[in-house]
């Protein structure tokens, strides 16, 4: 059962393209990837992303994943090409794009926006994987001249790969992604720039924090150099506002003794808990939706098992799971996200049947 | 075999004095908990880190692991009711403590500050876990007063529950520090506080970027508000050199058509790899030396249990697990961690099984 019954055409054989082709061909999808870069093409091919293209090709769909400052240019050669397709892009930013192919006269009435909310600091074919997408939001971005047939082919698109469709504006979009993605990176890198001047005694004290807000500070200067200039407009305010913050707290870290600084940074710290509270879970429902249990196990093969067919026999459906094991402890603690609604009867049948809760 | 040949008390069964505790226990080492909080201090035993205090205890070692603000106080009356025993603490902050003791007019001889670099974004004796230290480094900080046995007493402590000590003045402990972690911390806060005034819609977005580089947001703020204020001094100057930067970026997104803006920009990331990339990797801690196998199931009810069930019947012992749930696409990545021996059998038996696996 496939969701895409014409032809794919992919161009552009880098990270998303061919992780799309890996993706698509499980489903047994005619995928045919192109790539100015014969190696790349080769390489995704040799991967299972695709085929060459081939004389009489005739997409039903072109997904355009090349950089995002030329993702407007092959946007309209592809239209121009194959007139009766289908064309979308995977660029990080939409309105920009959309308005630059509006602009050039060709048929954008064939053109509609998306983005795949999927990545990794690395990038290339060789780190292209079939399970990219699934899960992650796929944004659409339809425009007033697309057909409901052009809407849906996207969407089908995105539930062929795992992910979960969404639609939204193009300016919306690009404010959100400001907000969740490209301001995350300046500061993350802004941040790790830090820790250019400091000694190699200070740096091996480096923990799991340092690290996680780092991570993506690893990530390709080309590549975002790109998505920050274009979407620089919702980007500016959002810097603006936490510089703002941080000159608040700096001022209050150098004047510790007047009233009030304690309170500033505390505020500040408070504030981070909440905004961070916002963020759903890896599901797309609020995390803070959910209850959650915890539960002690023994540290043996076959407790937690044990544990999730007993809550199968009550009949609670888990939302999430999260497994702490500690083998000093000689007991494990489990995490059980459910339903607000049903964390009573979860915790009164389990303790009814000797499970200890923490 | 014990490095550790006395009596070890732990003043504070928060996450801290609980870890240890279970750590010290692991090596049949005889421990005692203390809290004033007799609800944490019976938590803490009954997760196994140690035995309440009886007439007659006579420690070796006392570690003291309450909150920074009441740390020197703590040591001070530890030093007095113990006079023979060595006292440490693990607050983040050390110049300040130190001052504060040797203030004090107690046997400041006995005491000798450290910090272990561990911890994880819940607190409390609930979130102890006896592998917490391994890997971690252990910084001590010894002052001239100290002895080499009072030095080699507490590297055998690090040693012995599986952390790397590392000797630091002070100064250099809390320099290093404000670094690695405070200003990740607080540069991690500010950020997601930006998160407070999007939409649902927009924070639905969220990918794995921004759950790394706020994760340590949900920090408890009562305690990070002792630690930014103890080490303002250390923390301000560092903070101000970000702002500059950002400062920099802001200006360049702003002024786009401007010579150099998006050199400016480039820049910022490119300094950010340079930074990231002078972190080590972990020293073989927990996690590290697991392989992962990723299992796809169906979302229903049961499917879970069964995974594992199946898993404890071919024999093998999962070191953690992670869920991710995806309604969406109507099946969940199970995200199993074992042993790197056990990875081929896994595979080849949860296959052989019909489990699919990612």
């Amino acid at each position: 059962m496939t969701r895409i019954s014409g032809q794919v055409r992919i161009v552009g054989a880098g990270l998303l393209g061919t992780s799309l082709g890996l993706a698509l061909r499980k489903h047994g999808v005619d995928v045919v990837v192109s790539d100015t870069s014969r190696a790349s093409q080769a390489l995704a091919i040799d991967y299972g992303a695709g085929r060459e293209a081939a004389e009489g090709d005739n997409p039903t769909l072109i997904v355009v994943c090349v950089p995002p400052d030329i993702t407007p240019a092959v946007v309209v050669a592809e239209l121009a090409a194959f007139p009766n397709a289908v064309v979308t892009d995977v660029a990080s930013v939409k309105q920009p794009v959309l308005d630059e192919i509006l602009a050039s006269g060709s048929n954008a009435n064939n053109y509609i926006g998306s983005h795949p909310m999927a990545g990794r600091e690395r990038g290339g074919a060789i780190a292209g994987r079939a399970d990219l997408f699934i899960g992650r939001p796929w944004v659409i971005v339809p425009h007033p001249g697309n057909s409901f047939d052009a809407i849906n082919l996207i969407t089908d698109l995105a539930l062929e790969v795992g992910a979960a469709p969404v639609n939204m504006e193009a300016v919306e979009h690009d404010h959100a992604v400001a907000a969740v993605s490209h301001v995350p990176q300046l500061i993350s890198s802004l941040l790790a720039a830090r820790l250019i001047s400091t000694s190699a005694q200070e740096i091996s004290l480096a923990g799991q924090g340092l690290r996680d807000t780092t991570r993506i500070a690893a990530s390709d200067p080309n590549l975002w150099v790109q998505i920050l200039g274009a979407n620089a407009s919702q980007i500016a305010p959002v810097l603006k506002d936490f510089a703002g913050d941080l000159a608040g707290v700096i001022a209050a870290l150098e004047n510790l003794s007047q009233p009030g600084s304690l309170t500033t940074v505390s505020r500040a710290i408070e504030a981070g808990n909440r905004g961070v509270s916002r963020i759903p879970g890896k599901h797309g429902g609020g995390h803070t939706n959910y209850s959650i249990v915890v539960a002690m196990i023994d540290d043996k093969p076959g407790e937690l098992a044990r544990l999730l067919t007993e809550i199968g026999q009550i009949g609670i459906n888990l939302e999430d799971l999260k497994l702490e094991h500690s083998p000093g402890a000689q007991i494990g603690l489990v995490e059980l996200s459910v339903l607000p609604n049903a964390e009573e009867k979860l915790v009164a049948d389990l303790t009814s049947r000797g499970w200890r809760l923490a």
